[in-house]
């Protein structure tokens, strides 16, 4: 259960020739939360690196999303520490005290500064860190460090994930070959404004700090914001980006000569997105909402989290059963104005309603066929407007409620 | 499963003395989806009553819920028929005619105006109704009626509820003695702004029916928009009263006379309510969420609303699992303001986190015994004002997955 859709799973060639140069990374087995399991990892870049992130919305921020944040805003930074098993979140002082020292500690085995060092916990909010498992394994993780440690770091930083996940494109600005390379971990608590969710990108690429934050915070909302699990967000959401331009490229000082750049790393989160709801919680079946016709795209973004997120509409795909009247009622009362009496819905190119009503026929029974796949186009013309919009969603299952029913037992 | 908090079931006395006076009812078989079952029902009162009614805010309404809006709208109505099963919604102008020609065929048995007959139907939506049902068994419905006919109307409304639900209150006005006799359904798609669900009042207070509508609007948002099961609303939800005056009081012409009546109205439908989300798709658990020290009242119920709705909250609740980092997490993202680190979360009254950590000691072990129980009280102090609201949810279980995976198969 919970692995649909493995074409966006890592491809499985070798990974050294996508990392990006001079980044190199490890993971050890640190025991965090006392499981004999993959749970630190140490990415770095072996000079300094343009940095940028974005972090949860949530009032309710973990001690290395505080952190970072102030780490972030100097624009440079060289590793990123992250583990799973303990959250730091929800710890007071004392998280952020430990989040500090952990971030000392990579640094001194890395002989680097400490504001130059990134961190990142995912994990049981409320349990508090246990800073020998950082101190005893430090000097293995900083030791065994190479291009090949990236695939084992995708592991560490996994919690009810089932499958890593990993993301590579390459682009060329200048006649240089620039390699952009993104890990990330999630598969609860996922919504917009991101979740239990982490995501890593690191690349050679030449390029401005600020523009870099500019250009992540923009594809953020298309990638990260557009998927959704259990409409749960997270205390410890961060996407990080480090650019250490040994690309050797032109610096990318402007949002123009970086459009190219921007369309790239704007793949690689996607492709992250789509892999960290394909593996949702208890998840059978990966569905991409999208909504046309809206009044406007904020419009249609409103109407297709509203189907993606509804209980109701997430368990009928679950039953493979094309339910389209719940769907008409999320829409109903998902704030958007429409006339219910023009609204047309199709499940993989099956057109079950037409002008508010059920088209009849074969349809449903076809609809129905449909749904039996793992991954599910659900096609929505409210007939309002222009406005566009896709969330990506994942069913609701008895597995899910498994899995958070038992998490911390 | 699926039945707690029997206390809020109904008493099991003799049902007849509770029936305001001149009310009637019936129910019968007809087969409307094709089991045998009761699934039509009809409420009269003798003489015409003050009618009022609050509908789904959902874009998607049902043709009972377009036509009961104009009913409605004139302040005065006779019968309610009611059936489960169908809910004529999705179903165009076609459905609105078949919703009036029920009306009218009710009407015609009881010898009364088509325009004094509301309607009102629940189950699957995008089905038509088939008219011969209503018409081979309007006969026998209006023969029938009796003061003992709401018992087997309460359970004709019942689509996934697994019992019926009905709440009595009386107070005296003037000397006379005022009854209010309630009848609700639902059990899933309940959310603020209802679901599917539907709720009758009759009582035999002389009130104007202005301020009926009033005091109706009023006590919803303290009582049916305070639950929720699955954060999904319907298209065919409805909250209809009558008034017939038969308990001679005088008339209450204001909202200053019509105070004590407006209280103990309110009490049928917050007792209707807490008895509709008992009865949750799968609930093996009623939880109170009370906020409070929110900036203001608002506030509080966006805070309790959030956490009400949490699939990871409610799925902790149904794993026994006093999980208050998911509770932080929900009320972190509410949108609320508020200072994380001067939250006190108190489960049963075992507080369990103070100023936005964990308490320690036995506090969380003690915790998981209160969650054991079937009914459990969730206390939250924001410290951040004098606001202050309550939401009651239900646990998100296996059950609930397989009712809503299954449901029209």
């Amino acid at each position: 259960m919970g692995t649909i859709g493995t074409h966006y799973v890592y491809d499985g060639k070798k990974m050294e020739t996508k990392i990006p140069k001079g980044f190199s990374a490890n993971a050890v087995r640190s025991r965090i939360r006392g499981r004999d399991r993959l749970d630190l990892g140490l990415i770095v870049s072996d000079i300094p690196a343009a940095a940028a992130g974005v972090f949860t919305r949530s009032l309710v921020k973990a001690a290395p999303v505080l952190y970072d944040r102030e780490i972030v805003a100097n624009g440079r930074a060289r590793a990123i520490l992250v583990n799973s098993g303990i959250a730091n979140a929800c710890t007071g002082e004392e998280g952020m005290r430990k989040a500090k020292a952990t971030a000392g500690m990579a640094a001194d085995a890395l002989g680097i500064a400490r504001e130059e060092v990134l961190v990142a916990s995912t994990g049981v909010i409320g349990m508090e860190l246990d800073l020998s498992c950082f101190a005893n394994h430090m000097a293995e993780l900083a030791t065994g460090l190479s291009p090949e440690g990236f695939e084992p770091v995708s592991r560490a930083m996994m919690t009810t994930d089932t499958v890593p996940k990993v993301s590579y494109r390459s682009l060329e600005i200048g006649g240089e070959k620039i390699r952009i390379f993104g890990l990330a971990k999630g598969a609860g608590m996922i919504h917009p404004d991101m979740a239990t969710m982490l995501a890593f990108i690191v690349t050679d690429a030449h390029i401005d700090a600020a523009i870099l934050q500019k250009i992540l915070r923009r594809r953020v909302d298309t990638s990260f914001n557009r998927i959704t699990i259990d409409g749960d967000t997270s205390t410890n959401d961060s996407v990080l980006v480090l650019a250490n331009g040994r690309a050797g490229n032109p610096l990318l000082a402007d949002e123009e000569a970086a459009a190219a750049f921007s369309n790239s790393m704007g793949e690689v989160m996607e492709d992250l997105a789509l892999k960290i709801v394909a593996d949702g919680e208890g998840a059978s079946k990966l569905i991409h909402v999208r909504v046309k016709g809206a009044p406007d795209d904020h419009a249609a973004a409103q109407a297709a989290m509203t189907v993606a997120t509804s209980s109701l509409v997430k368990t009928a795909f679950f039953g493979c059963d094309a339910n389209w009247g719940r769907i008409l009622a999320a829409l109903g009362r998902s704030g958007v104005a429409f006339d219910p009496g023009a609204v047309a819905i199709s499940f993989g190119g099956v057109i079950l309603v037409k002008e508010g009503m059920a088209l009849g026929g074969d349809s449903e029974a076809r609809a129905t066929e449909v749904l039996k796949g793992r991954e599910i186009d659900l096609d929505i013309d409210l007939g309002a407007g222009g406005g566009a919009a896709v969330y990506h969603t994942s069913d609701l299952s008895i597995d899910y409620v498994k899995i958070n029913a038992d998490y911390r037992t």
